[in-house]
């Protein structure tokens, strides 16, 4: 019988592996792969709870490289452990459609359990992992059938901890007690710039334990003190666990361990046949000795912890049979059958009873009345529940009620929505987030990501313009629709009353691979009139909310979205009378609307009618797309002012009367 | 002789003025400015070095009501103690163009320093003026001179504290150990939600010593508990102090005290008067005896305060005469004589130079030959120095040298930003902050407030397209730009060469009421010919690069920016060979291009000249403003690629040969 290949040795597989990727592409980070693969090592083939052949396996255990950068670590972690990602995938790290992105990318590769690099996400994803499985398995699990039961392991380094988001997520978890998650600190002191100590000198240890957290510190070289960590974190139920190891970056590198050097750029040839040498390599670069490939196999292993829950599945199902059936159709995203037709019965109900409120209103009555259909909704607002409206009957917080439906995140946009983020990967549950339009910005980078992440998350953001009144221009969007909408997955609807806004509800909660951003007034907006064929056509993005009429023909299109419909139909009886062909498309997503096919959008905006007027009380640059150089815009270029919202529309001239005129101006 | 007024009767002035104010304007948050009464009576009467008349005294200390929603509190102390606030502007809060809006805006109120209400972004500017003072100092004060010396204090609520942005910049304070930062949190357990407990648990007092801050708690309507600590916080001389305040919100409110019902509402007409019970007030609302005026009248001690620096700025200008003038310049704004010319002279030597670098690289020289005439610089990159090429020759990191002209920001893009605001603000500086273009997002909102308050901050964003190549979707900008290019008051420069990179940092440093973003490449980028009235154009935001070619009349218009340049002018090269009529117009900065006059434009874009074609790397909506529904835009539509760049134009077809073709379409 041979010896036991050491770890070190084991480890040192995913250092040459990554060193030699990295040169090969000629560029990448073999710093944090090769400090961090003692640490990956034990995880990885000690405890981490995985499938290789099956990634998608519900109950697995979720791992997250919120360090991004040092793709190279899981790539090898996968390959190694039997994943489908071939040594030939490894050869083509960062090349176009290759299997191995420059950053693990959601969707790329099997195992890659969401898209990092952007740093602090990934972490923030993490909690939003472990918050589900907490959730979902106390929704679930009953006496002796814990059917979710899993962890969530996360590598992160000096940049994650330095990031603000690290602080709103890592604090929201010690509140929720998720004593599932386990954190590993790549602490090797060393960021871009150099030695972090003249910008990175926090008590990482004191910070975490004022936020709850059990906090224990190692060696990052040491596999025995790993494995206890470890160990002490899996025995620690009601307290999040942060690992902070020691580490060398590019620790076998002997001319740049330790150093910057190593962090981002490849090795060099040299120091490679150095470092092999210090590593006692012997092979060439993408060959490993077939022991190594069996000491890290995790194919039988995963095979039988999967067939094991298989197995206590099916336990479940013959106990709980509709609980099981439930939680089936929860993983699979898919929604409960009738959905669609009782939301489109509310829609036509909108229509028929015409309210007059605020599209906030509009948007709480949706929710109220779609939610007891729809247990997988997770609702939350970012400390401003009663103004987004959000707090549905029968919400309950998990903070409290681990069952629960809804999370108070407090002020905390940017963490808030990279946590549903990581709720919806997990899958179980439709996350739906809220703040103010304005707000959006503290947490745009995360909802960039669910977008290229094509998730289902629900951005619910209130106080939409400069109709919110007295707050002022800190609180008044201006560009931030025309961020939204050029942001490629994502869906922006801004809906102008109750029937739009059920239908935007609907779109967003039917687009599974799409996030939302659902866009509500402050201020009551006024019912519009419309036949069957027009609430059909709200869900196509844009559409003839009024013809032109009589015998006019038509001259003039006047586009308006949101708190401006009322506005634009009013100019509309006005330009009518005058005998001005003119007709109101509303557009209450014009992404969706750019999407239809060219008879729909020609029976909509004609070609041949050049005499456009947008009206938005947003940024205008948007509207250009649609009036083109003819045509007019009338929206905002300039910041806001506090007052009441019926004095601001005056005085930057968004009225009924400036859409007469502009109008009048072009077909004059 | 009268008893005096007790602390607690003029700290009610604040209490009542704040809930009349509120009720009258029928909107606002009275509990803050009410829970904080006797800090802020405390803090201002007995500590604050300012002088009511003239509120830019430059040696004044800073405050900051980061909880801005409390506006009251502030206008409340400036009226009272004796600023161009009258007892009207009160009444006027929150209405049009009054001295009072909603949150306190910098330029509509004598007295604050900057803009609040984005929760957490005031203490970030707060840090950025304790830099700012403590740099100066370094610099200008002398032995015997410490002719700039002041503190500066921040107010904030649990909001700020939960805000990711207050970890960024708490750290980074702790560690730049600027001891004459002093923070008041009004730790009154209450959010807009409700009680914090289900959602912000943190040990605040271990998480900020944990930064290395003097924490101190105390009873916040306790006057001599806030007074004793106010006194440790000015003995503590290295580091920043954190006075945590056990308050009450809406105190003196019966029904309403220690509830969020008193957070973000007027407390209502009966419950007013209950108040005006509880707190034995006689008098009506906005109405105050003349004892509580002159308790709280700062203008005397003011006085004397600013006249006995003047003084001391005699005594220094005497002594050292050139330091006192270059300190008098750098206080005012106004750029060293000669600085133009010399920006000017740099840009013809590029221009007859004619070298390819990458964008990043040109920014780079233009920097290192710019700052030896601006001591004013202060750089900085949020950890990728090397990456952005902002660390220019003999630049000095504040952290070890106290007079220093650069800060390592740390992996901090948010707080980076909301610090530089911050130094802008204070004077005596021009910073300039460095990240990718990406991460531009992360620190977005400030980015606009900087905007709001038009501070000439200078954001440097390199990696700026798909060009970055390799790191793939997360790092490569799509719709940046847009969000960019439509915040007012914000000038987005993407120059494609030498020439174009030194006009926009000159154009940049001398828009003294702008931030300006400066978008450079990672790669390299060909060395365009001018003559002198190009390269003069290039300041006016849009040119004609290249005019029609010999006989050819003007058919088609190629508009570029940046990388897209080069290949324009590839296309230009080829059609110009066909026959074809067209030039290119580079449009470095498309904000400043607008603003020129009509006959420019026209000269430049002439509106008979339908087929237009714009091409960048970045998202196409924004450029349907400069071709209109006839022309074509030639860009990104959806996320990019993880790859070599030169692939990557190729596999999203922005190309020479995409242009020629789309030209060749439109002119057909």
């Amino acid at each position: 019988m041979s010896t036991p290949i050491s770890e070190r040795k084991l480890a040192n597989a995913i250092r040459v592996l990554s060193f030699d990727a990295v040169q090969k592409a000629n560029s990448g980070h073999p710093g944090a792969p090769m400090g961090m693969a003692d640490i990956g090592e034990v995880l990885w083939r000690k405890f981490l709870k995985h499938n290789p052949a099956d990634p998608h396996w519900p109950n697995r255990d979720r791992f997250v490289l919120s360090n991004g950068h040092g793709s190279m670590l899981i790539y090898a972690l996968l390959h190694l452990t039997g994943y489908d990602l071939s040594i030939e995938d490894l050869k083509q790290f960062r090349q176009l459609h290759s299997k191995t992105p420059g950053h693990p990318e959601l969707g790329y590769t099997p195992g890659v359990e969401t898209t990092t690099g952007p740093l602090g996400q990934g972490i923030a994803n993490a909690v939003g992992f472990a918050i589900a499985e907490k959730t979902l398995a106390a929704q679930f699990n009953r006496d002796g059938h814990n059917i979710i039961d899993h962890h969530t392991y996360a590598f992160l380094g000096d940049g994650c901890l330095m990031e603000g988001i690290s602080h709103e997520v890592c604090s929201l978890a010690g509140t929720l007690s998720l004593g599932k998650l386990v954190f590993y600190y790549d602490d090797n002191g060393i960021s871009i710039d150099g030695d972090v100590e003249g910008w990175f000198t926090d008590d990482t240890q004191k910070r975490f334990e004022a936020y709850g957290w059990q906090v224990i510190k190692v060696d990052g070289h040491d596999t025995d003190a790993i494995t206890n960590a470890t160990e002490e974190a899996l025995a620690e139920t009601t307290k999040p666990t942060m690992i902070i190891c020691k580490t060398i970056i590019g620790v076998g590198s002997p001319n740049k361990q330790g150093k910057a050097a190593s962090h981002g750029a490849p090795l060099g040839d040299d120091e490679i046949i150095l470092t092999r040498d210090e590593l006692a390599w012997k092979h060439a670069p993408f060959e490993l000795d077939d022991e190594i490939y069996e000491a890290w196999d995790g194919k039988v292993k995963g095979d039988v912890l999967q067939k094991n829950w298989e197995a206590d599945f099916e336990a479940y199902q013959k106990a709980y049979p509709e609980l099981a059936a439930e939680l089936k159709r929860r993983l699979s995203g898919e929604l409960p059958e009738g959905f669609e037709q009782t939301a489109t019965d509310y829609i036509a109900q909108c229509q028929a009873q015409g309210e007059d409120v605020a599209s906030r209103k509009a948007s709480f009555n949706a929710i109220n009345t779609l939610q007891p259909l729809l247990p997988e909704l997770m609702g939350g607002s970012a400390d401003l529940a009663g103004s987004n409206l959000t707090l549905f009957k029968g919400a309950k917080g998990i903070e409290t009620d681990a069952d629960g439906n809804y999370i108070y995140y407090g002020v905390r946009e940017f963490g808030m929505t990279a946590i549903a983020n990581g709720i919806a990967l997990h899958g179980g549950f439709i996350p739906y987030v809220a703040t103010f339009l304005m707000f959006m910005e503290y947490a745009r980078n995360a909802v960039r990501m669910g977008a290229l992440m094509q998730q289902r998350v629900i951005h619910v953001y209130t106080h939409d313009s400069i109709g919110l009144g007295e707050d002022g221009p800190t609180h008044q969007p201006i560009e931030q629709l025309t961020s939204l909408r050029t942001t490629p997955n994502l869906r922006t609807w801004r809906p102008c009353d109750t029937v739009e806004s059920a239908t935007a509800w609907r779109e967003a909660l039917l687009a599974d691979s799409n996030p939302s951003a659902l866009i509500f007034s402050r201020q009551t907006l006024p019912h519009q009139q419309r036949d069957n064929e027009q609430v059909a056509n709200i869900a196509k993005g844009g559409y003839v909310l009024a013809q032109e009429q009589g015998d006019n023909e038509l001259q003039a299109i006047i586009i308006a979205t949101g708190s401006e419909v009322g506005l634009a139909m009013d100019a509309y009886h006005t330009l009518s009378e005058q005998g001005i062909g003119v007709r109101v498309v509303s557009m209450p997503c014009a992404e969706i609307y750019c999407e239809q096919d060219a008879a729909y959008r020609e029976s909509v905006l004609p070609a041949n009618i050049l005499a456009r007027v947008a009206v938005e009380a947003a940024h205008v640059d948007y509207w250009y797309k649609f009036v083109g150089l003819d045509g007019k815009v009338i929206g905002m270029t300039t910041y806001g002012e506090s007052a009441p919202a019926s004095e601001l529309f005056k005085e930057f001239g968004i009225t009924a009367e400036a859409v007469v005129d502009a109008v009048s101006d072009l077909v004059m």
